[in-house]
C-alpha cells in the first residue's frame, strides 16, 4: 500500500480526508493522520480500516520526522507558517510534499534542492489560491492557444454563507476564520491595474470602491480589492495587461456598512483598549465618538458616520446589538479588533444545520483578430453541513486529487510550485468536475473596466 | 570667559546664539558654534569678537570630544538622534548639556550617571515640547498651590503663517519641516480623556473631529488631536484628571480640506508610486480614483469626495494647481505623501518676506472649593523674518536662557530632566517675558469639554 501522511487535521481537512479513503481501495492507499487533538482527527478518519491517527506535535523533530520517513507522499494541512520544517524533512527523506498555502520565501529557497532530488512540492492548490489558478489558467491557456492576447483578468472570490441558510440583514456569517475577516484590507494601500493605469486605494475607501457581479443563480455580489493583486503578474505572463484586479466576494450592502467599522476606527489591532474587559458594547462604540454631555451613543454614531435615519444600515447595527449597555466585552487587554471580532461573532456565528458558499467569479479579455472579446467564468460550491463545508471541499479536493497525482506519477515536474501548468491543472479540474465544482464559462461583449457598463 | 558650545546652526539656532552674544559681554560669555556647514554658522554669529565656529561633524568623534572638553556647557541643537552621542561626551568630561529635543529611551537611560555626577541635562526646552511645559506647570502649580484640582487640562500649539503673510486660501505655509505635515498624525490611534473616558481617533478620521478656539486678536483656529495627549499624565500629575487632550492648530477649513488627501491615500508614505517620476499632478490625483473612460478627474474627484461644485474646499484644491496635467512630478520613485510634499511646497513655500507665527493655547479647568473653575491661557509669537523667525524664538529663546541659568547656578538640580519644576520655569518664563513671550491668561466659566458650550 502507498502510505501518505496527512499532518494536520483542522478544519479544511475533512474532504481531502473522505476523499482519500474512498479512493483508498481502488487505489491502494494507507491514510496516516498525525495531529495534536487525535479525538477530532479520528472523527474525520472513522477508523476505517485503511487509516490510521497519530498524535503529532509539530514542535517534536523526531517525531515528525519518523512519521515523514514512513510515507510516500506528505501532505501538510497546518497553518502556513509551519510548513517549512515539514519541508525540510522531506527534502531529506526524498518526499513529495502538498499543502494549500502560498509559497513562502523560504519554502521558494528550498526549489533547488527540491528540483535537484526530482521532488514534486506542490503549494497553493486550495481554493484562493488554488482552485483559481487552475481555473483561470486553463481559460488563459486555451485564448493563447488560439492566437488572443489578453488584454483583461479579474477574479474575484468569496467565502459566505449559502442562500439557505442567509438570513442575516449583513448576508454574511463566519464561514472561516473571523479575525482574518475583521482585519482584511488592513496594512497597505490597494494596488491594480485598470486599463493600463496603476490605481490605489488606501484601507479607508476600500470597501466604498466596490464593483458589482452577477453569478447567474445566485444573484448579485459585490467585490473589493485585495492588496495584492499584482501578485501573479509575471507568474500568469500578464506582463502586457492592461486590467488585472483580484478581489473579495460579499454580499451587496456588506461592504458600505463595514466601512462604518473603518471609518470609526473599531478594526484597528495596533493597540489596546483602556479597561476593556469591564466595558459594555455600548462602551466600547462611544470610545470612538466624541463626548457630549446630553447626546446619545446613538445619534453621535449617527452623525459622525451621516447615516439618515431612514437609511437601512441602520437595522444591520442594531441586529448586531452594538448600543447595547449589559452585554459586557470582558476580553482583557483586547484591541478595538478583538473586541469587534467578539461583537460579530454573538451575530454572525453559523448554526448548527447552517451551511456555507464559495463563490469564484473570474473575467477573462483578450484581443484575437482586432476585436476583443470576453470570457466570464463562475462556480459555486455549497457546503453540505458544518464537517463537509464548501471551504473544505474546495481546499480539501484538489489538495487530495493533486497528492494522488503525483503518488501515480501524472505530475512529475519537478520544484517547489503551484498549479498553472495544464500538466497539473488539466486532471485536476477534471476530477473536480466529477466531484461537482464545476466551472461555467460564458462569452460575453466585451466590456473592459467600465463600471456603468457604457 | 565660560565657554558655551553650540552643536548645530540650523534654522532653529538664530535666536540662541543671538540672545547668548548680547549677552556674551555681561555674562562674560564665549560662544563656539560647531556645524558641517561654517558659512552658515558664520552668518549667525557675525564675526562677532565673543564667538568663534568650528566645522564639526558630529560622526567624528575625536573632533566632537575635543569640542566638548574645551566648553562649559553644551547645547545640542542637532535632530534629537544625534544626541546620544553627545551627551555619553558631555557625562565622561562633565558637562551640563541643554537639548530641545523630546527626552528618548537612550537619554533617559543615562539619568543614573547624569545624576551621580551632580549634572544638569535639560532638554525638551524649546516650544511644544518647552514653552508648553513651562507656561502649564506655572498654572498648574498655582492651582494647587491655592488648593484646586485639577479636572482639565488641554494644550494645543501651532506654527502657521503671520497675518500679514497669511495670503492663501488654506492659510497655511511651510515654517518648518514640510514632511512632518504632510505625514502627521499618521502611525496609530489618537488616544486621550474627554470627561473620564478615554476616547480613540483613527487617522482617518483626526481631521474632521476638530475642535474650536478664539485667540484674543487673531480671530479663529480649529485643532486636531495628537497621537500622544496621555504621554505627560503622569509627569503633569494628571493620574485623576477627567479630560486631557494635546492638539495641533491650524486656521479654521484647513483640516476639512486636508482631510481630503487623507481620504484619498495621498498622504501614505509606505509605498512607491509606480513610474512616479513621468507622472504629472493631474497622474498622480487620478491614480486614486477610480477608471473612467469618460469622466473628468475633477469630476472623478468631487464624486469621490462628496464635494459639491459650490463647495469653498475646491478652491484649495484649484489654487494648489492639483489638476494640471503639464505639471511633472519628476520624483523617481516616490511615495505618495512625497509627491504630495511637492505639490504643496509649489504653494506652500515661504516667500522672502513672509514671517512666521506660533500660537498656543492651554486649558485648565479645577475644582477649588465644590466649585469648577477654568483658567484659558495664550500666548502669540511673530517672526521678524525668514531667519529671526517666531519658530526659531520659541525654540532658541528658551534654550539660551536655561544654557545661561545652568552656567550661572540657578537651575542646579541634577539629571535628565524636562523644565517642569518652579526651579526652572520660573525664571525662564520671566526672561521669556522680557523677550516679549507672554501668555494671556484669564479666568473663564468652566466648559468643561463641551464642543457645543451648552
Amino acid at each position: 500500500m502507498r502510505k501518505i501522511l496527512i499532518i494536520g487535521a483542522g478544519k479544511s481537512s475533512s474532504y481531502l480526508i473522505k476523499y482519500l479513503l474512498e479512493k483508498s481501495d481502488t487505489e491502494n492507499l494507507h491514510i496516516t493522520v498525525g495531529d495534536l487533538n487525535v479525538e477530532n482527527a479520528s472523527s474525520l478518519t472513522k477508523q476505517h480500516p485503511n487509516s490510521n491517527v497519530i498524535p503529532l506535535d509539530i514542535f517534536d523533530a523526531e517525531a515528525r520526522t519518523t512519521a515523514v520517513k514512513t510515507a510516500d507522499i506528505v501532505v501538510s494541512m497546518l497553518p502556513a507558517r509551519f510548513h517549512i520544517e515539514v519541508a525540510k524533512d522531506c527534502i531529506a527523506h526524498n518526499k513529495n510534499m502538498v499543502t494549500a498555502s502560498y509559497v513562502s520565501t523560504e519554502m521558494q529557497e528550498l526549489n533547488e534542492q527540491v528540483t535537484s532530488k526530482s521532488l514534486v512540492f506542490m503549494n497553493e492548490i486550495g481554493v484562493d489560491p488554488g482552485i483559481d489558478h487552475m481555473s483561470a489558467m486553463k481559460v488563459i491557456d486555451s485564448i493563447r492557444d488560439k492566437g488572443g492576447k489578453m488584454i483583461l483578468f479579474e477574479s474575484f472570490t468569496g467565502g459566505l454563507v449559502a442562500p439557505e441558510s442567509d438570513n442575516n440583514l449583513w448576508n454574511y456569517k463566519f464561514t472561516w476564520n473571523p479575525r482574518n475577516v475583521v482585519v482584511a484590507g488592513q496594512g497597505g494601500a490597494a494596488k491594480f491595474l485598470q486599463e493600463g493605469q496603476y490605481k490605489y486605494i488606501p484601507y479607508n475607501r476600500l470597501f466604498r470602491r466596490t464593483e458589482f457581479l452577477d453569478v447567474e443563480g445566485y444573484g448579485r455580489f459585490e467585490a473589493y480589492a485585495n492588496r495584492d493583486s499584482l501578485k501573479y503578474q509575471s507568474v500568469y505572463g500578464f506582463e502586457d495587461i492592461k486590467t488585472l484586479y483580484r478581489g473579495t466576494m460579499r454580499r451587496v450592502g456588506f461592504s458600505r456598512a463595514w466601512n462604518v467599522f473603518v471609518q470609526l476606527g473599531m478594526t484597528d489591532d495596533s493597540y489596546i483598549i483602556e479597561d476593556s474587559e469591564n466595558m459594555s458594547y455600548r462602551d466600547f462604540v462611544n470610545s470612538f465618538l466624541a463626548y457630549s454631555p446630553t447626546d446619545s451613543v446613538e445619534l453621535k454614531f449617527r452623525h459622525a458616520l451621516k447615516i439618515d435615519q431612514d437609511d437601512i444600515i441602520w437595522d444591520k447595527f442594531m441586529e448586531l446589538d452594538l448600543f447595547n449597555p449589559n452585554k459586557p466585552v470582558e476580553l482583557k487587554r483586547a484591541t478595538p479588533a478583538q473586541i469587534l471580532q467578539k461583537i460579530l461573532m454573538d451575530s454572525w456565528t453559523l448554526n448548527p444545520d447552517d451551511k456555507d458558499m464559495i463563490v469564484m467569479y473570474h473575467k477573462f479579455g483578450y484581443e484575437l483578430n482586432g476585436k476583443k472579446h470576453q470570457i466570464d467564468s463562475t462556480m459555486v460550491a455549497l457546503g453540505e453541513d458544518q464537517t463537509y463545508t464548501a471551504m473544505s471541499k474546495t481546499v480539501g479536493l484538489p489538495v487530495a486529487i493533486a497528492t494522488l497525482a503525483i503518488l501515480n506519477g501524472k505530475i512529475t515536474t519537478p520544484g517547489v510550485q503551484i498549479p498553472i501548468t495544464k500538466e497539473v491543472y488539466d486532471p485536476i479540474l477534471k476530477e473536480l468536475a466529477v466531484n461537482g465544482i464545476v466551472f461555467n464559462e460564458k462569452e460575453t461583449t466585451y466590456l473592459g473596466y467600465n463600471p456603468l457598463h457604457l
